[in-house]
C-alpha cells in the first residue's frame, strides 16, 4: 500500500502561509461566520478564483466542506453542489447567497477547476475521471484511488511536494487522493517525530467516533440504540483473511512496520488513536515535546498534573490534531520508544479541512 | 512491582472443578435464582461452612459478592455484610434471609474464617492486619497489598500456587490480593499464550467501563454528563513522573516488558483491551487461537466473517473472558507477535469473581 508521510522525503517547514505553527494554549477553531447579517458577508467569492463544486454535498462531509471553505476565506468564482436525485433541488444558502443542489451527472464538471468529492468510493471511480477529462482538479475523500501509483495521497503538513505536478488552469486535469482518516490523524503527530528519529514499527490502537460511519450512525449513537447503547465494536469494515479489516490496513505504510486494531466507541465526533512508536535513533520525550508543540497543525496538551489530556469532546470541529500522554516507554530500553495519545476531528482534519488544504496548494 | 502470572512458573491444567473450560459457543453465564420463592432456597448455607464477611457490601463490587456467592453456591456457615457507618442498619434479604448491615469495626472480625474486602485501599490497609490478627484469611480487592512481597497475588486460572501455604482453620490469618482488573483481564488471555511461547514484551491499550470507577461514575454516564457526554478520556487515576498513570504501571510486571495506555470511555460495564504481543518463540495464530480456546475462564469470539467479535455488552456479567481478533501481527516478522482483542466484567472477573475463586481455593 502506497501512503505518504513515513516514505516520503523529509520536509521540514512548510512556509505556506495557511498552515501555522499551533499554540499549546488553545487550538485553532474555525470562526463561523453568521450568514444572516449583512455585515458578515464573506469575501470568499472571487472573480479570479477558481470555479469549485463540491460531489456529496448533503453529506457529513460535504457539509463540512462548505463549512471550511467559508472558515478560510477560500477564494473561489463560482461554486457548485452536487449530490444524488434525491437531493437535487434542495436549497441551501451559503455565505448570503442562495444554492440549488444539483444531481450529479456526467456534464457536471464542464468548467469546474476543483472538485471536491465526499460521496463514497463508487461515485469516485465513476465520475473522478469524467471530472479529469474535463481538464476538472479532484480532490477525493474516499478510498477510490489511495491504492493508485500515479496518485498522489497527500497531507500538506507532511507531503506537499507530492503534488507539484498538479497546476491549475494548466487545461490538464488530476487525481488526488486524501489518505484515510484515521491515518491522517496519526501521521499528524508521527510524521514530526520520525523526521527526527525514524520510526520503526507502530502499535496503533483507535477510539473511532460514530460519525466516521455517516450521519445514521451519529442518529443511532444519540438515541442509544443498538451497538452504540454504552458499547464499543470492532471497526464495522470488512475484515481481510489476514484478520486485520479495510480500516486497519489503511493504517499500513512501506516504509514503517505498522499494526493497528481499530475499534468504534460511542462517542459522536472525533477519534482517538493510543500510538506506540519505536525509533530507529533516539528520542526523549522532552525533545518530542518540542518537535510536535512546533509541528504545524498540531497542538500539544500534556498537562500530567491537571490529568489534562485531548479528549475527542475537546478537538471537535477544530483544525488541529491534539497530542498527549507523551511518555517514554517503559518497555524499551534507552530511548528507542514513546508512547502517545491523539485525538482529532475526523470530519475536519480527517476529510474535509485536508482537502480543502490541498486545494490551497493549487491556488 | 511483583504481578503473578508471567513471572510465575508453568502451571499448565488446573484440576479445581469450579474452573471449567469455557465453550466457544457461549460464555458462562451467572444463573440468578428468584430469592422470593421457597422453592429457590439455596444450599449455600452449611454449617460445615466457613464463617464468611464482606467489607464494603454496599458497593458495587460487594453487591456483585453477594451474587457470585449465590451463583456458585459458595458455601458458608454465617455472612457478616460490613459497610461504614452511614450504611449500618440497612436491611438485606439474600438466599430467604434477613441480614442488617453491621458497621465495620476492629471486633469485625471475631470468629469471621474468610473476609472479602471491597472498601478501598485505606480501609484494607487499616482493617485487613486486624482481621489477620484474629486469624481471618483476607481476599482484598484493593491496591493496598498489591506490591508487598509476602503477600500472594493471584489469579486462580493462573498461579494458585501463589497462596498454598495459606489454609482455613490453621488458626493463623493471611491476606491475598487480587490483581488489578485490567490486569486479570489481559492476563486471563496472554498468560497461556505465553506459557507456550514465552512473552518478552505487550503493547496494551484499554478502553474501560465507567463502572470501574464506583456507582458515582455509572450514574454520571446514565445522564451523559461531563466528561461522558459521547466523549473518553484518559483514566483518572494520578499520573506519575515517568507519565504513565498508576492504573497503566499496574499493567507492568517483573518478567514480560509492558507498555499500557489505560482510556476512559463511555461504555457502562466491562472493560475491553488491545493488546499486541512480542515472542521468543514463534507462535502461529491457529496455534494461539487453539490454546485461547482451551484456557480455563476464557472464550474465544473471532468470526471474521461476520465481524463478530468481543464487546463489552456480550461479556457484562458473564464469568469469561473474551477474546477475539486474534491475528498475526503484520509489523513483526516471522511468526513472533499477534494482535489480541480481550474484553472481561471488571467487576465480576475482574474483582468479586476473581476474589470468591480465591476463596474457594481455600476451601
Ligand atoms: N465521515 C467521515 O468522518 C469521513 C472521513 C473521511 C472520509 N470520508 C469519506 O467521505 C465520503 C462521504 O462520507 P460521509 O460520512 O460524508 O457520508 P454521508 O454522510 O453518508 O454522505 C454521502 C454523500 O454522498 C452523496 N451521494 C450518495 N450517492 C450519490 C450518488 N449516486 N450521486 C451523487 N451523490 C451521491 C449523498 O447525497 P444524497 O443526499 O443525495 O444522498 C451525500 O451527500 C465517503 O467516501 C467516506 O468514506 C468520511
Ligand atoms: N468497580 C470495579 O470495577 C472494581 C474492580 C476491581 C477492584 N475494585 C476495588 O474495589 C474497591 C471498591 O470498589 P467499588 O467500585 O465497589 O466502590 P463503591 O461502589 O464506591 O463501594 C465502596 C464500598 O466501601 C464501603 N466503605 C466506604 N467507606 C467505608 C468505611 N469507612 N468503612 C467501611 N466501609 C466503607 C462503602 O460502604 P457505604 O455504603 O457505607 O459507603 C461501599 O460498600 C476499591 O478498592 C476498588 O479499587 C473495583
Amino acid at each position: 500500500m502506497k501512503l505518504p508521510t513515513l516514505s516520503l522525503h523529509h520536509h521540514h517547514h512548510l512556509t505556506t502561509p495557511f498552515l501555522h505553527n499551533a499554540a499549546t494554549v488553545s487550538l485553532s477553531r474555525s470562526t463561523r461566520v453568521s450568514n444572516g447579517s449583512p455585515f458578515a458577508v464573506r469575501m470568499s467569492l472571487k472573480e479570479d478564483g477558481p470555479s469549485v463544486a463540491i460531489v456529496g454535498v448533503t453529506g457529513a462531509v460535504g457539509q463540512e466542506f462548505l463549512s471550511v471553505l467559508s472558515d478560510r476565506d477560500f477564494p473561489y468564482r463560482s461554486l457548485k453542489l452536487l449530490a444524488s436525485k434525491r437531493s437535487a433541488g434542495k436549497k441551501v444558502n451559503y455565505e448570503n447567497r442562495d444554492y440549488t443542489v444539483e444531481e450529479l451527472t456526467e456534464s457536471s464538471f464542464d468548467d469546474v477547476d476543483i472538485a471536491l468529492f465526499s460521496a463514497g468510493g463508487s461515485i469516485s471511480k465513476k465520475f473522478g475521471p469524467i471530472a479529469v477529462d474535463k481538464g476538472t482538479i479532484v480532490v477525493d475523500n474516499s478510498s477510490a484511488f489511495r491504492m493508485d501509483d500515479g496518485i498522489p495521497l497527500v497531507i500538506p503538513e507532511v507531503n506537499p511536494e507530492a503534488m507539484e505536478g498538479i497546476k491549475l488552469k494548466s487545461g490538464k486535469g488530476a487525481l488526488i487522493a486524501n489518505p484515510n482518516c484515521s491515518t491522517i490523524i496519526c501521521l499528524m503527530a508521527a510524521t514530526p517525530l520520525h523526521r527526527r528519529a525514524k520510526v520503526s514499527r507502530m502499535v496503533v490502537s483507535t477510539y473511532q467516533a460514530a460519525s466516521g460511519a455517516g450521519a445514521a450512525a451519529m442518529e443511532e449513537l444519540e438515541l442509544q440504540t443498538r451497538e452504540y447503547a454504552f458499547n464499543l465494536f470492532s471497526h464495522n469494515a470488512p475484515v481481510l483473511s489476514n484478520g486485520y479489516n479495510e480500516e486497519e490496513m489503511k493504517l499500513n505504510n512501506k516504509s514503517v512496520k505498522v499494526t493497528a486494531t481499530c475499534i468504534r466507541v460511542p462517542v459522536m465526533r472525533a477519534h482517538a488513536e493510543s500510538v506506540n512508536l519505536q525509533f530507529e535513533t533516539p528520542l526523549d520525550e522532552d525533545t518530542a515535546r518540542e518537535i510536535l508543540r512546533n509541528a504545524p497543525g498540531v497542538v500539544v496538551i500534556d498537562d500530567r498534573a491537571a490529568n489534562h489530556f485531548p479528549t475527542p469532546l475537546e478537538v471537535s470541529n477544530k483544525d488541529d490534531v491534539a497530542v498527549g500522554r507523551i511518555r517514554q516507554d517503559v518497555s524499551q530500553d534507552g530511548n528507542y520508544g514513546l508512547d502517545i495519545f491523539v485525538c482529532g476531528d475526523q470530519i475536519r482534519k480527517g476529510a474535509a479541512l485536508n482537502a480543502v488544504q490541498i486545494a490551497e496548494l493549487l491556488l
